[in-house]
């Protein structure tokens, strides 16, 4: 496990009545060339690993992003503890074209573990074009039924990670590097 | 006045009871060319402006990432109505060095508007430098005197302003040119 995971954990525990504890902020490069920023919901560590799991509408403009440049920065800030975790890494996108059975299992799993009126979102007109007054429709979807196409996970794969406590003014740098059996972590504690 | 500023003065007065809601995150383009992203306080709009003011240190590396790329965007969620604002703009940048007198006046009413403590955060060993353990120093400072050499101020101009309402399912495009007599806003509804 990194060493940053039972920090972040904590936080998450001693923040679950919230529900805006799970919204988080993500970084990318817009294609433009500048930075883009957003809100999106963690949606776990697929199968306990240390990767952050999120999803997204094929259609929006960070799919475009990530393409063209692969990584990213997460800032999760914990409104009670005061605890900010700044995760960069690189960020793989799984979506309807992929063709690794893992993946597509993966992809699956995610759309069955979401709402109904989560999965409704996927069927809505395509996000950002021009709003247009339409009778109200009535969209159908199978429950038992796999993904639709809309449907994305991002997997950020953390290289670095930053925590500060700005109640006990602690700042840890976490980085990684590859091993022979996999990514090690190192941490240096660091002025706030 | 900026055609999404009402909407976002209105967002902040009902949460002015939520400390962290003028908590902001704010991303820009690391000097590895990687998304960088960490929170920051909203400090107000200078001049009645719809430009942001924000604080940092001239030793945090912001400051080097805004040299080498202008460009940010803030992203703003508020977390009892649901709404996001993403702000994309210009970032100035206003330290020790600024020699123009309305930015040094600029800088000198920053300082003055801030706290004893958070003045004090200024003189504290560099972020991110490797923490040493040191007797706690008794940091002086003149309530009149004015900013210390650390202190910096940034202003983000807005030229695109993403509005969405999660609640109401409302999107909202802001788009600025520039016009005769200055900025010119047009805004345009769009798919959520």
């Amino acid at each position: 496990m990194a060493s940053w995971k039972p920090l972040l954990q904590a936080a998450m525990d001693s923040h679950a009545h919230l529900k805006h504890s799970s919204f988080i902020q993500l970084a990318t490069l817009g294609t433009s060339g500048r930075p883009a920023n957003r809100t999106v919901v963690f949606r776990g560590f697929p199968d306990a690993s240390d990767r952050i799991q999120i999803h997204t509408d094929s259609r929006s403009c960070k799919i475009e992003e990530i393409k063209h440049c692969p990584f990213g920065e997460i800032c999760w800030y914990f409104t009670e503890s005061w605890e900010q975790f700044r995760i960069n890494g690189r960020i793989e996108i799984i979506d309807n074209s992929n063709s690794d059975a893992v993946k597509i299992q993966q992809r699956e799993k995610a759309w069955h573990s979401i709402s109904h009126k989560s999965k409704l979102q996927y069927l809505v007109p395509p996000p950002r074009l021009p709003y247009t007054e339409e009778p109200s429709k009535d969209y159908q979807l199978d429950p038992s039924a796999g993904p639709v196409d809309a449907f994305s996970v991002l997997i950020l794969d953390p290289d670095q990670v930053d925590y500060v406590n700005l109640k006990s003014n602690v700042r840890w740098i976490f980085t990684s590097r590859m091993g022979d059996s996999g990514k090690i972590w190192m941490h240096e504690k660091v002025n706030p």
